[in-house]
């Protein structure tokens, strides 16, 4: 199998590179370039802005795009690249249907389950469909139909394919529409032993996915939220404007979304209290940070006091240090609290202390208190004095009220210590999720019934993965890790061309223009994708509409410079541009295209 | 440009014929091969029931399906092979979203217009969408943003998507399926001589499609129907059971649906009139065939009476010679006759004629008559005498009733005269309609406002075409085309492999598993996609399995034959099986592969 494996990554490699495919439509005065001087108002993040301001995409409806030719190479490319690597790992391509019966849905107990985001109509006969947003369902229903024997396993099926999600909000142009395309991939086996193995090669297809695409990723321990299952690493490509925020450690491989992220007992003592408890006013502090400043103290020496649904229609106080945040995730999993996690509003809590939510503390309140260790470990603190404008100074747990159940409540921090190797600190980075892969075991094959026979002729569930990317969100998260003032920089593979060719007086020297063509023509004919500017415009428009659209390197030919045998290189990602002679520069191109 | 297009045109000859990229499960053991012994109930045509039976499809609900990893390496091959023709035409692809809102069509009308078959639902906001079943609106829409002038045309944006038509009765599995995939390709030019020219191109981008993917198929004159505009062109793959009657010149290129044929006023003069009007007893006799072998008479002397509503609500005869049949699109032409056709009902035509409808004929018939030309040609013919079981012999025009008003009203039949050489004769062959061209004209452009500026910076409406391809459809066409009683039999540019192995004593001889996985390798090597069949499974049983899902050439490999330095091959097509010498056969192989 390995020379098989060997020769299929080559000739992959190999139409990668070549792409020749796209040759005929690379003169810009053939090809539906359309960008915007400005972004449109509705888009706030970068990656929107750029899409649309390079004219990759067009907004139809909320949450729903056209994408232009110039998007859509991009668009391929990201396709062709998950392709190989799911080929290369042994998942065999499908295509499922976009449109599914409820009845699935119904077996699975997500008809019910899965909220307005799926959204469901009735046929011409008045049958319930909905538009899939996954396909579990289905394959599961395909596999139970189609699989009898452990013989026949194990088996990895995966498919390219436009999905929907009817987001209350949906907004970031590609990065939360509702209309999208993902690669999904659905792994069966006879056991968990060979779960673990499907599970681990989706894992380093998907790393090899992300190194291949140019982009720099981190697989990261995730929660398995509502698909269910028992583990799952989610894969997220690293930008400063990433929604997610992810605990890296700066020594080990250990990366998890801050979510995830266990932060053990703290064994260290608490120190003696020094302060006596004091009444101080505080007028207007409303936040924590208001509240430090004005008390000249810092957020590490302060308490929050959070008030959350207990479980028997209780209320349940819930005290966080200052200077931390509350992982739902984490309180959620307490049984005195109700899941999914539900704030107490402003008259709840007003009712229970007589007091606007600003000033809450745990001293003499009168219900059920956890507390975060850290929290918890706290000496002459500050909090709510359950009195508006009120706070508490110089508190003290066991001596001004009672010693706190602690838990491990909040989400990780810059400085924490990592899990794996305790004297090493993690590091908070942000991340977009565009990839997910879950171990499901047999959730979905035990709902639809789906089993086959063992080799003792049993009959035994299929032990499942399902393994996402989301192929439309990769190329968002791809532009807000790779852009500058001027636009987009694409990584390489990415590039809907590698080369533009810019000829000043194209039209009017016959020498710009035969050298241009020459160029052009060997260019294509080693496999390189180059645009052509053959459009009569000014060289300016043109230098920041290439910039924009993020070609990475430019070429730009002049008599002045074909006088001396020169044309001028520019690179895209750094702004330096270079002389080269005009005969080397094919070498030139050819090199940097070997280039990672 | 000519040499841009040759160097592109080679470039995707090889990828097309290289396809190194699945290389790796051509295993039987790792391919999710599930044939079935039997056809299921619900499929009642070839093509469905070799689909089926072959696992290139499964059925999720009606009109609804899995492609399963041997479809959809077919469905790829159909795909690239029109990517390459459309590329190559200098049409560019785009994606345009599945999920359209109501507003689009319901500025072109079509939201009132397009009846059930659009799949309309609200939104979670209660805004309302469809799933989109063509997309003449919302890429009209787009381009009226993004097209300001002359100088960014032509313009031809095709996709390759995923549709959705909700057919009240979907059947014959993906020939008419709800959701299916389609190539829609819309052409935006300036005038009506440029939508001409980019109509051509499509047209023969068409014809070169059909030959790449190895399919005898035929471009017909068709009516344009509801998409509307001035001409069209169906695209068929001939077979003989297609749905479609197309008419072909045994002489000519002339080839037209038969509802399209214009059959020219005959000039011949009536016969005299021989034979004296008289009423015959014809008890039981209703059908036309039942008639006239009960009276011992061609059925072209015989002439058929249907009634149908006229446009102010009054009932319209229409005399047609009894081996003709009535074409609808014709009939409604007519003004008095109401548009869409409707026949009149049985109470209808007993309360009119006060007799059953196997008896009416046009004499003393109380309502406007037309006939079709040939059925006024008719001397001393038979037809209804409007009284139960009876029917009149010897009827003559303008002598037993007036003359009546003739018209081009039939379909073409066998042995008409061809429109374009009138000495020369019509053939009626069957089809299967895969493609249609359109040119719309403004159409849409009118509806939806899209307008550019022409060079003398006056507003003007795009000129449109649309162009459409199914497909899936083309993969149930190419069976019903290509199969016989063991399977399917792909035309190679559509098999889903080239080449089977299938080694006798696998397991068993180590001689002959060296052999194989050396040819294997070696045929790897050289870009022929080879399915190795290395399950334990009884030759008979493998070699219907390969028989059925269609594999052109098959290669078996025996302890016995090796002994004598040969290996068997055989071909699917013509069931032939010659000895070649086990060294010689990797050189067959490869000169088979480059045969048409």
């Amino acid at each position: 199998m390995a020379k098989e494996l060997f020769l299929c990554y080559l000739a992959k490699k190999k139409a990668k590179l070549s792409e020749k495919d796209k040759f005929i439509k690379m003169r810009t005065s053939n090809f539906f370039l359309t960008t915007l001087k400005e972004a449109p108002a509705e888009s706030e993040i970068i990656s929107h802005q750029l899409m649309l301001r390079a004219g990759l995409i067009r907004q139809v409806a909320a949450g729903i795009y056209n994408w232009l030719p110039l998007g859509y190479r991009v668009l391929k490319k990201v396709e062709n690249i998950v392709r190989m690597e799911m080929d290369i790992a042994g998942a065999l391509e499908t295509l499922l249907p976009a449109v599914q019966p409820s009845e699935l849905w119904k077996e699975s107990g997500r008809w019910d389950d899965y909220g307005p985001e799926l959204l469901r109509f009735p046929d011409r006969h008045q049958r319930d469909f909905c538009l899939g947003p996954t396909h579990e369902e289905v394959i599961t229903n395909l596999i139970q139909s189609e699989i009898q024997s452990y013989r026949q396993l194990p088996l990895n099926l995966y498919q390219i394919q436009t999905k929907f999600r009817d987001e209350i909000r949906p907004r970031f142009g590609v990065m939360r529409s509702r209309e999208f395309i993902m690669k999904d991939a659905y792994s069966f086996d006879i056991d968990a032993d060979g779960m673990q193995i499907s599970y681990q090669k989706m894992y380093d297809a998907y790393v090899r996915i992300f190194e291949n695409l140019g982009l720099e990723a981190k697989a990261v321990e995730a929660d398995s939220g509502t698909i269910g299952g028992n583990f799952s690493h989610e894969f997220h490509v690293m930008a400063n404007t990433g929604e997610d925020a992810i605990a890296v450690c700066n020594s080990c491989d250990y990366a998890a979304n801050v979510e995830k992220v266990e932060l053990a007992p703290i064994l260290k003592k608490r120190s003696r209290p020094l302060k006596d408890l004091n009444k101080v006013h505080t007028p207007n502090q409303k936040s924590i940070d208001d509240l430090c400043s004005f008390l000249k103290i810092k957020s590490n020496k302060a308490l929050k006091t959070l008030i959350v649904h207990g479980t028997e229609d209780k209320l349940v106080a819930i005290a966080i240090r200052g200077d931390h945040e509350l992982n739902p995730i984490k309180a959620e999993k307490l049984k005195q609290i109700s899941k999914p996690l539900k704030f107490a509003n402003y008259d709840e809590i007003e009712k229970l202390t007589n007091t606007p939510p600003g000033s809450i503390g745990p001293v003499n309140l009168q219900i059920p208190l956890v507390a975060d260790h850290d929290a918890a470990l706290l000496t002459d603190f500050v909090c709510g004095a359950n009195e508006a404008d009120y706070h508490l100074t110089g508190v003290n747990w066991g001596r001004d009220l009672k010693e706190p159940d602690a838990y491990d409540l909040r989400q990780a921090a810059d400085g924490d210590p990592c899990p794996n190797e305790k004297d090493k600190t993690l590091l908070i980075r942000r991340g977009i999720e565009v990839g997910h892969v879950f171990q499901l075991g047999s959730k979905y094959s035990k709902a639809l019934n789906a089993t086959f026979l063992n080799n003792k002729g049993v009959s035994q569930s299929f032990q499942m993965g399902c393994y996402g990317i989301g192929i439309t969100r990769i190329i968002a998260a791809a532009i807000e890790q790779n852009h500058d003032e001027n636009g987009i920089i694409w990584p390489s593979p990415l590039a809907p061309f590698q080369v533009c060719i810019v000829p000043i007086g194209y039209t009017k020297s016959s020498r710009v223009r035969e050298y241009t063509e020459n160029l052009y023509n060997n260019l294509l004919e080693v496999n390189i994708e180059t645009l052509l500017e053959d459009r009569n415009e000014r060289p300016g428009v043109i230098f920041s509409e290439m910039d924009l659209i993020g070609i990475p390197h430019r070429i730009v030919v002049s008599e002045r410079g074909l006088k001396n045998g020169m044309v001028e290189y520019r690179n895209r990602r750094t702004g330096e541009s270079t002389d080269y002679s005009s005969e080397e520069i094919i070498d030139v191109l050819k090199a940097l295209r070997a280039m990672p």
